[in-house]
């Protein structure tokens, strides 16, 4: 049995083996994951989510590196979230990516935790919100959710940030990639990353005609800056942060940030109460009533259409 | 204002355009959805499903058209669902593979559709029963659905047949593709098309390894008969239509058909289900319920699982 209220206490004193443990136990879907979700919910909201995406090479974990040591200068705590959605292994998935890591491995300010398991709700995208929250009741000023991998997952999974920074690096055909995932449509921050490298302003400027940046926007409209950095050598970063700044303080002052975390919200609870009826109506597979109404399908008494009614009746008046 | 009972009368009488009226009215969730399959409920249940699937260039449509022909001499009314989807198109799409087709465009004893649209319910899947159940209330005593396109789609639709026919052609890889697709645990019946070519007999070697079909089974079990054509000649045709009624006969002596009925009618009624409740959580998009969960998220004041007890409770108290 978990003590949940005793681990909760622990995390928030700072003991990274009690957010281990509470993380596992919503990734996994734990007997407890309710009462920690529960435990959690008023010690939640404090943490500025940043999201940040990119095709593989591009310099994430340099970047996500180089970021948790300008937020560790500022005082700041951070949590680091590193998902990643293509892999079928949990934990040690990243541990190529993860060694540049290592650098803020002995800081208790900093807590790592790499994510590859499809979370209980069948995706990534509904796993690493609970995990967020787990960091953010931990005490994480900043958490930064690192996705690896491509495409859609990545594109739900940086829904889940505040502010969502996209990646990229000169020659690397990223624009066209960019455009095929669907990220140009997330990027609150673009960073430019090998900017020592040929081609970066080269990139920049694309980038810059694929976000339309060059045309007037509405006063007031968000205008997704680009920054050119060499994370590996922490160029630039500083640039990111200030960039990521604005961007909190543009999304405060215009009520997009509660706006974009109760739709979050709104959307979470949507997922889960599908998955909870799903889950009562899965309950019936092999139960009699679902078989007789199958039944009487076969037969011709009636159609999937008012078996289905009969169906949601039955649930929808006890079960 | 659709008069349901008097198209259904007229699809009976044999009338093509009523057919294909009513399959459009189901295929694109026509208001009139409910009362179509109301009305056809007690008309169906005679006619048998037969799904062919394979790669591209295997000469489905081929077969599928031999098949028919075959059908046609034994005095049995026939509909043919072809079903694509992979294409964007609805109706048009399959028109290049359909020309074979033409032969019988002018028999009123045959019902041929294409369906590549995604159906109400987001799915080919769960549009293509309902159109079974046009033709099958139209008085088919057969309907070949024939699959284009691969992968899992195609795997969903032939669990949508009595018996699945699973087609390959010598030189393409197919044992390959199968395996992949997961076809091969979806074949009642195999056909090695093309058997004129070289590498016949390899592929039908390779195919009876890899079904097991050396292996001894237990009395009783049903062990797919591999059987070699050359459609475009209607070469081994007959073969396949002996194969085809020996499994219903064998399904029909162990009880399997009427199991394997029920079974899709009860997956249908559960998507039916499950999507009828996700609606009416959609309704509550920009519901205040839902939004105000959200916003007591955001705050801390509650957890998405908590919250969505709430919601669950609201919607099976009355909605």
């Amino acid at each position: 049995m978990v003590d949940v209220p005793q681990l909760v206490e622990q995390a928030r004193e700072g003991r990274p083996r009690a957010v281990a443990r509470l993380i596992s136990l919503v990734e996994g879907a734990a007997p407890e994951l309710r009462e920690v979700m529960a435990t959690l919910a008023p010690l939640t909201g404090n943490a500025y989510v940043v999201g940040l995406t990119g095709s593989p090479g591009v310099g994430k974990s340099t970047t996500t590196s180089a970021l948790v040591t300008a937020y560790r200068k500022a005082g700041k705590r951070v949590g680091v979230l590193a998902v990643d959605p293509s892999s079928p292994f949990s934990g040690g998935a990243l541990l190529g990516d993860r060694v540049r890591m290592s650098d803020h491995a002995s800081d208790p300010g900093v807590y790592i935790r790499s994510m590859a398991t499809r979370g209980h709700l069948g995706g990534l995208a509904w796993a690493a919100p609970q995990a967020i929250r787990v960091l953010d009741a931990a005490g994480c000023d900043i958490v930064l959710v690192e996705t690896v991998g491509v495409g859609q997952s990545e594109v739900e999974i940086a829904s889940q940030a505040d502010t969502s920074v996209v990646l990229l690096a000169p020659g690397m055909g990223d624009g066209i990639q960019a455009a095929k995932a669907g990220i140009l449509e997330i990027g609150d921050v673009y960073v430019v990353n090998k900017a020592d490298r040929d081609g970066a302003d080269a990139t920049a400027r694309e980038l810059n005609h694929m976000l339309g940046l060059g045309e007037s926007r509405a006063p007031g409209d968000w205008r997704p800056p680009i920054v050119k950095t060499v994370a590996a050598r922490s160029e630039g970063v500083d640039e990111v942060v200030e960039a990521l700044e604005k961007h909190r303080a543009w999304m405060e002052e215009h009520g997009v940030l509660s706006a974009r975390r109760r739709a979050r919200a709104a959307r979470e609870v949507e997922t889960i109460a599908v998955t909870a009826l799903r889950e009562r109506i899965g309950d019936l597979s092999g139960d009699r009533r679902l078989d007789a109404l199958a039944e009487r399908i076969v037969v011709g008494e009636t159609d999937p259409y008012r078996a289905a009614d009969e169906l949601v009746e039955g649930l929808t008046n006890g079960g």
